[in-house]
C-alpha cells in the first residue's frame, strides 16, 4: 500500500488508527531495509509476517507476476498448477543464467535478490560458524557429492594434466564418487590408527604426491565430517603440503559447519597453507529439505569460476529454503542450536557411556570428532556373526533412525574399486561397533528413546544368542522381530549402506 | 480413518452419513491405487483434495512423520521452519541415495515412492507425446545443460579414448558449455542456409567424424528445439551417421517435448539409427519452475548407468512440482495444452505476418522449426545500426518478455571459443530479425498484447529514425524511453543474451 | 519495501531490472489504491498475488502484528496456532465492536478496513445485481435466520406494542423459527393456488392487517427465493400495504441475489411502498462457506440501527471470504456467474421437462420462481405411498445432494405450531412432487448427471412397484438399495427436512 | 491409501520400507480413533501432520467433497475461491441445521463429526477447568453478548410474564446491550464498595427481587471476570437467591475459564444452589480469533432448548479454530497455558507495585479478581484533569494495547440508560486508575515492555504537568506526544471503551 492507499484508509477508518498501522508496517520494511543494505543475518529471528511480506515483495518483482506482461519466449515463468506456483510463493524462474548460476536474471529481479542474498546470508553464517576469512560461497542446487564433482571439473580446465585425485580414505560412497564422475582416478590413502582414532597418514600422502607428481595430481580431497572412529583429516598438515607442492585442495565439510572444530579446522588450514574451497551440504548444517549445497572458498574469482562453470538456470527452490530458515531463526537462533547440539553430544556420549559398560561394551575414545560416536559390539560379533546385523534391522523396525552398525569384514566394490573393511574406513579395524551421532537439531528425546530401545534391543539379541547356544530357541517369543528380520535380510545391506551415505 | 474410527464416528452422527462418507473416500483410494497400479498418468486430472490426500499419505511414511521416531543420525530429515516444512508436503528426505539418484531410500519410502511414481508418470506422458518406444527415464533436478554434462561424464567411462564432441552449431551458451563443463572438446559443425532455414551440415559431420576417427568422439550432440531460423537438426541422419560409426548420440530436446515435430522426430532417430538419450527441461515442457530436467532413452541399462553417476541425494522439489502438475491436467489436460499451443503458434504466425508486411518486413519461411518464429529488421537495421538492440530494450521495458532481438555482427567468446554472428546460429546470417515463439501455456492475449506492443515499438523507432535523417530529433517527445535506453546501455547486451539462452 | 529497499536492491542486482520490478509493484499498489478510494467491485478479477499482498498489507496494520506491541488486556489476538493464524491471515480481532458490528477497532486499523471494504463491496454488488437505490448494508457472521431474528429484535424497540409478525406461509423451518426466537407470534397467511402456482394472498393479508390493528403488528416478513411450486411473494402488494398501514417490512431475500427477478421485486417494492430491511445469505449467493448474511436496506439509519443491535465482536471469517471471493472475480466474474445460472436454469427446465414426460410425469408450470423447478410424482404416488420418500434416499445415496421429494399429507409441529401438508407451502397440494433448483455455480455436469440418475431411480421404482402389484418382488434383485432405503428410514425424514432448509 | 495401494507400493520400492511406512501410518489412525471414542482432548498435542490428515479426511466426508456428487440444490457447499475453500480445509457446509445448530447434517458428515468433537472436546476442558459438573456445552460463532441474548430469548418461553433482568453492574457496553437486543430492562444493582474491592451488593438484589416479585423477572444475569477493583459477583449467595426464588441464573463468564478462581465460583454456584447457564468467550480463554462464544450448562435439556433457538445453520470457523488449537496443544498445554498466566499474574503485579510506589501510586487491593489489575492515577488526577486521559493516548500510541485508563467523574449513556462514573462500574469510585491484565498467552516481555513504556509515559506527564504548573510549558519538547495527543483527542472516547469490552 502506498500514501495514497493510506490516505483512503484514513478517509474509511479513523486516521490515527491507520497511522499507527502505517507506523508498524514501517518497523517491518526496517528490517527488510536492513537485510538488503547489510546483506547479513539478522541477529533476532524474523516474524513469520515479515517474511512473507518480503517474499511477496521479491515474488511480484519478477516478470511473470507483472500484471501487464506478455511472453513470447519459450521460458516465461508459466506454472501450470496453483498449488506449484504457491508452494514457491511464486518463484518460477530458478536461479542464475545460462552462463553463471550466480548471475541475475533480468527477467527475474525478484528471484536474482533472492538469490544473492541468500548467497550473502550464507556467507556471513559461515563466517560466524568459523571461518572467518572466506571469502565467497554460494548456494547450489545439488547434492554435496556432484558439488565436488563441479569443483573438480572446474579444476580440469585449470590443470590439463592431472589425472588423480589423492583421498585419504572415507567410507561414504557418494564422496567416492563426485570424483569417479568428475573422470578422475582416486589414490585412496589408507588412514592410521591412533588408539581407538583412525587419522590421516600424511606420510603416505605426501609420498604419493612425490610418487606421482604434483602436476598429474587434480587435487588433495581431504574430509571433515565423518563417522567416529574415523575423525576429521588433518587439514592443516594437508593444506601444507598442498601450499608446499602446488596442489589445490578442495575439503568434503558435508555437515561440518555445525562444529565450530571443524570450521576451526578448516580455517586454520586456510591461514597456514592451501584450500580452495570447501563443500557443505545445505540440508544436514541447516535442516532444510536434501537438496542443496554451499561452495565456499577463500579465493573470490575461483568461487565465481566454479560458479560459471553449472550450464543452464537452476532451482531456486533450496535457497529459498535456507533464506526462509535463516531469517525465521536469526543468528541468535542458529547460534543456539549450534550450542544446543554440543550439549546434546556430550549427553549422548554420557548416556551411551553408561549403556555400552552395563553390556560389557565400551565407548570408543575417538576426541577429534565433535559428531559421531562409536560404541563397540564385540561381545555380539563373538557369539553370532549375524548378531550385528540383526542388531541394525532391529533399531530400524523400531523407528531409530540413523543408528549404524559395522560389522566386521565386508568387502564392498564401488565403480570398480574394492574396498575391504567397508563402512570403517579402514581393511581391518579391530572391532564391530555401532555409531551415533549428535547432528543439529536433535533433541534430548532422541537421545532418550534411542538409549531405551538400544538397550531393549541388544537385551533381545543376547538373550536369542544364549538361547541358540543353548540350542534351546523359543521361536514364538519374539516373533516380529524375527519375521520382521527375516523379511529385512535383503534390507540389510541397504540399511547399513544408508547410514553410511 | 481406518475402520474402527468409522465406526466411532457412525455413533457421534447418523450411521447411514458416516457411512457415504466412508463410501466417498473410497473413490479418492481408488484413483491412488491405480496410480499406484499403473504408473501411468491418470486420463482426467486429479481434484486437489484427491491431490493432497495422496501427497500427505506418502509423506507420512517418510521417517521424519513417525510419531516415534528417534533420530541419531547426521541426516535425519530434521526441519528449522515449519513454513519449509509445509511448502515440501513434509517430504524432507530427497530422492535417491548416494549410490543412485534412483534408488529407494530405506528411511523415506514415501519419498521414494514419489520418485518412482513420477518418473513412470512422466515416462508415460514422452510416449503419449510421441516417443513411443522409449525404455526409461528419470528426473533430476539440474538444468537441462547440466543434465547433458552428467550424461558426458557417463560417457567418458564407456569411451576413455574420447576427447571431442561433434556439435551441429547452435547459439545457445548452456548447451556449448555442457560439452566444456564436461571436459570435452566441442567440434562446431556449421550449419547450411536453405531458404531461410539453418540446417545440419550433414556432410560437414561425417567428414568431421572421418578426420578424427570416431574412436576419438565421444558423441554426437544434436539439437532439436531451437530459435528460428534454425530448425531441428537432422536427427535421422546423424541417427544413422551414429549407428554406422558406432558413435553415441545425445539429443538435447530441451523444450521439444511440447511438439509433435520433435518428438516425432526422436522417435524416427531412435527407429532408423542411434540415440542414446535425450534430455528436457521440466519447466520448459511442463509449466513447473526452473530446475529439472529429464533424461530419457531408449536402452533402459544405460539410462541406469547415468541415474548412479549423480552422487549423493537429490532435492525431490522438480519431482514434486511435475507429479502435482501431470496429476492435476491429467493426461488429457496435458493434451489440451500440446493442442492449444499448434493453435496458438498459427495464431503467431499469422498476426506477425501481418504485421510485418506493414512494416515492410517479411516473416522468415522456417516450416521446420515448429515453435520458434523470426522475423526480420531490414529496415531498422539498414537506417541506423543501434536501432535493433533499442527496439529490444524498448520491448523489455514494455514488459514484453521472451521476444529477442538479433543484429547483424555480434561476436561473443564464450569459454575461449569465438563466434562471429553470435545469436544467430551460423556466421553471416542475411538479416537482423526478432525472434517469438509459442511455447506451452501462451494465451491469445500474449499473442495480442505482444503484437500491439511491437507495433507501437517499431512506430516509434521509426519516427525516430526519420526525425534523425532530417537531423531534427525532438529530445523530448519520448522521454521516457531514451531515459530508459540510456539506462539500459549496460542491459543491452544481457537481454539479448537472456533471450538466447 | 520502501525506496531505501529498493535502492539496496539496486545495489544487488541490475537497477534496471530492479526498477522495472518497482514498476511493476505500482500496477498492484494501483488496484489497491482504486479499491480503497471507490469502495467498488473492480470489473476484472484481481490476481491471487494482489489479493494475498494486499490481506498481508492489511494484516500488519492490526496491533496483535505490531513488532513492537505489548499487550496487558484480556483481549490482544493472541493466537494459540500457527495454522489457525495462518487461515485468517493473521486478522484475529474480529470485527466490530461492544457498541456496533460495523465500529472501527482502534487496536485493529486492518480488520476496520476489511470489515468497511467489504461492506462497501457487497454494497456495489447488491445495486449490479439490481437493487440500485439500497443505501446501506452490512455483512454479520450470522445464519440469515438469526439474522432476521436481529431485525425483529431492533423493530421491537421501535414498536413497543406489536405482538404480531404477518407471514405469507413458506414451509422452511429457519424462517418460521426467526420470528418465534425473536419473541413474536408468527400470524400464518396461506397461499393461494394459481395455476399450478402457490401465490400470496394479499386479500387474507390485508384482513389480517385490519383485523389485529397495524400497532400490534411487528411488520410484514416476505419471502423471494423459495421451492417451487411456490414463488416469491407479491412485494410490490405487500409494500404498498406496509405503507398505507405504516407496518415495517422486512424481507427474506435468502438466495435471492443470484436472480434478477427477486432483486427486482425488492427494487419495485421500495419505490411503490416500503421495505425496511432485506436479507440474504452469504453462502448461497456468493458462493462462500456459510456462516452469514447481508442485512441490506433502504434507510441509513434503520439499517445502523440493527448494526447497533449486535452487542459484542463478531467473527470476521465470513467477511474475509466474501472479499476473497469478490476481489477474485471482479463484477465482470459476479455477473458472468449470474448469466451461466440463468442459462443453466433453463438447461435444467428442459432436461427434466423431457424425462417426465419419459415417465407421464409433468413439470410444474411456475413461471414467476427463477431458481426453483417442480416435476409431479404422480404415478409413483398412485402405486405406493412410500415410493415417494423411497426416491428421495435413493437419490440421496446416489450422490444426488439437494434434490427433494414432497410426499403428500406429511404434518410438522413446530415450536407448537402444526403445519398441514408441511414442505409443500399449502395443506393439500395436488400431487407430490421433487424439487430441482439451479443455483448460482451450477454445472452442466450436475444437471447431466441428475437426469441419468434421476432416470435411473425412477425406472427401479417402477420396476419393483409392478413387481409388487404382481406378488412377484424378487428381492434379491436391487439388494443395495432395499438394503440402504431400510437403513434410512430414520434419515428420510432428515433428507426432506434438510432439503427444505 | 487402502490396501491394494500399499500393495502396490511394495512392488515399486522395498515391501519392508512400505510395511514400516504404513507402521507409521497406523500411529496416526490410532490417535484419531481415541479421539473419536472418547470424545476427549488428547494429553499430549497432536503433530500438525496428524492433525491436517484428520481435517483432510472429515472433509471428503462432506458432499461438497464427493467426486461423483451433483447437486441440484440452493445451497451445494460451492466456492468459488480456491484460497476460500483451502483455508476452510474444505469445510462449506457450516454446522448445524435449519432446527437445531447442534444438529447433524446429512450432506456434511463430515462437517457434523467435527461439529459434534469440537462440543466434546471443549466440554472435557471445562470440567478440567474447573466446572466438573457441567452437563452439556455447545461453541456458537456468535459474540459472547449475542450468546447471552439468545439465553434471555430462549429464558422468555418458559417465563412469558417477565420483563426485568437483575443485573449488579459491570461497566461493559455489549455485556448490558446483550439484555436490551434481547427486549428486557436491565435493574441495574450497584456495587459496594469493600476495601479497595467493588463487589455484589446482595442485600440490595434481594430486595429487588422481591419489589418486583420472582415471576416478573426473567433473571439474575451475574458476572465472573471483570476489570479490577470490581470484582466476580458473590455467585454463590446468588445462585442460592436464584434457587430459593425459582430464578433463573444466566452467568456472564467472559474470559473466566482461564482462571480457576471463576471456574470455581460457577461449579460452588451450581452445587449450592442455581445456575442455568454460563456463557464464555472463545477468543479470550482459547487464543482463537474472534468470533465464537460456548454456552454450557448443568442441565442437558435447557442447553439443548438453547441450541434449537439459533434459526439455521451457522459458521463452522470458530469451531473449527478452536479444534485446531485444542488438538495442537492437547490437555498438557492448555494446562500449561493456565498456570503461565498465573505466574504472570503475580509477575505484573510485582512489577506494577513497584513502579507504582515509585510514584507515589498505590496498586488496589483485589485479591478476588484474578485477572485485572488496578494502579492508581492519583497524582496525575489532581494536578491536570486532562492527564489522565493523556496517558491513554500516549501508551496506545506507543503500541501498549489493552492498558485502560479510567479517569473519574465520565458519564455515559447506553441506550438510553445513563451510567455515572462509566468504566469505573460504580458512581464515584475515590479515585482514576489504569488496568492492567494478565491473560492467557501473555509473555514476560509483554510485562516488561508495558512496565518500561508505562514508567517513560509517567515520567513524561509529570515532567509536562510541573513545567505547566512552573507556567513555563517547552512545546518543542515533546512535539511527537503533543501532536499525536491532539490529533487523538477524537480518539480518546474510543480508547477507553475500547479497554472497556
Amino acid at each position: 500500500m502506498n500514501r495514497e492507499s493510506f490516505a483512503a484508509g484514513e478517509r474509511l477508518v479513523s486516521p490515527a488508527y491507520v497511522r499507527q498501522g502505517c507506523e508498524a508496517r514501517r518497523s517491518h520494511e526496517h528490517l527488510i531495509r536492513l537485510l538488503l543494505e547489510k546483506g547479513k543475518c539478522p541477529e533476532n529471528g524474523w516474524d513469520e509476517s515479515t517474511l512473507e511480506l518480503f517474499l511477496h515483495e521479491l515474488a511480484i518483482m519478477d516478470s511473470n507476476n507483472f500484471l501487464g506482461n506478455c511472453g513470447v519466449g519459450e521460458r516465461e515463468g508459466r506454472v501450470a498448477s496453483a498449488l506449484v506456483a504457491r508452494r514457491h510463493y511464486r518463484f518460477i524462474h530458478g536461479i542464475g543464467r545460462s552462463g553463471d548460476i550466480s548471475a541475475v536474471q533480468p527477467k527475474a529481479a525478484g528471484s536474482s535478490l533472492l538469490n544473492k542474498i541468500t548467497n550473502s546470508l550464507v556467507l556471513d553464517i559461515i563466517k560466524l560458524a568459523g571461518v572467518h576469512t572466506v571469502a565467497n560461497c554460494f548456494v547450489v542446487p545439488m547434492a554435496t557429492g556432484m558439488s565436488l564433482t563441479l569443483c573438480f571439473l572446474t579444476l580440469r580446465h585449470k590443470r590439463p594434466k592431472a589425472k588423480y585425485i589423492i583421498w585419504p580414505r572415507i567410507d561414504q560412497k557418494s564422496c567416492f564418487k563426485s570424483m569417479i564422475t568428475a573422470g578422475f582416478e582416486p589414490v585412496v590413502i589408507e588412514n592410521v590408527l591412533e588408539g581407538d582414532e583412525l587419522r590421516t597418514d600424511l606420510q603416505a600422502v605426501k609420498a604419493k604426491v612425490q610418487e606421482l607428481g604434483p602436476d598429474n595430481i587434480l587435487c588433495i580431497h581431504s574430509t571433515t565430517s565423518c563417522f567416529a572412529p574415523r575423525v576429521p583429516d588433518r587439514l592443516e598438515e594437508l593444506a601444507v603440503i598442498c601450499a608446499n607442492f602446488g596442489i589445490p585442495h578442495i575439503v568434503n565439510n558435508a555437515y561440518g559447519v555445525q562444529s565450530s572444530k571443524c570450521m576451526h579446522l578448516i580455517q586454520q588450514g586456510a591461514r597456514v597453507g592451501r584450500i580452495d574451497a570447501f563443500v557443505q551440504s545445505l540440508d544436514k548444517n541447516f535442516m532444510v529439505p536434501v537438496g542443496g549445497a554451499i561452495i565456499a572458498g577463500f579465493n573470490d574469482s575461483f568461487i565465481q569460476e566454479i560458479s560459471k562453470m553449472y550450464p543452464g538456470r537452476a532451482s531456486a527452490s533450496p535457497s529459498l529454503d535456507v533464506l526462509i530458515t535463516l531469517l525465521s531463526l536469526g543468528s541468535n537462533g542458529y547460534k543456539k542450536l549450534l550450542k544446543e547440539r554440543k550439549e546434546m553430544f556430550s549427553y549422548l556420549s554420557n548416556q551411551i557411556k553408561k549403556l555400552s559398560e552395563a553390556y560389557n561394551e565400551r565407548l570408543l575414545h575417538t576426541p577429534h570428532n565433535p559428531i559421531s560416536l562409536a560404541v563397540t559390539l564385540k561381545t555380539l560379533d563373538k557369539h553370532h556373526d549375524k548378531a550385528v546385523t540383526q542388531l541394525g534391522s532391529m533399531l530400524f523396525t523400531r523407528q531409530v533412525s540413523g543408528a549404524r552398525v559395522v560389522p566386521l569384514g565386508s568387502v564392498q566394490t564401488v565403480s570398480g574399486y574394492t574396498f575391504r573393511g567397508f563402512m570403517s574406513h579402514t581393511n581391518n579395524y579391530p572391532c564391530a561397533y555401532l555409531n551415533a551421532a549428535s547432528a543439529i537439531g536433535m533433541k534430548m528425546q532422541d537421545v532418550d528413546l534411542f538409549i531405551k530401545r538400544l538397550d531393549r534391543c541388544l537385551k533381545t539379541v543376547r538373550k536369542e544368542q544364549s538361547k541358540e547356544s543353548d540350542d534351546n530357541y523359543d521361536k514364538t517369543e519374539d516373533v516380529d522381530i524375527e519375521e520382521m528380520a527375516l523379511k529385512l535380510d535383503n534390507v540389510l545391506l541397504d540399511t547399513h549402506q544408508d547410514a553410511s551415505s
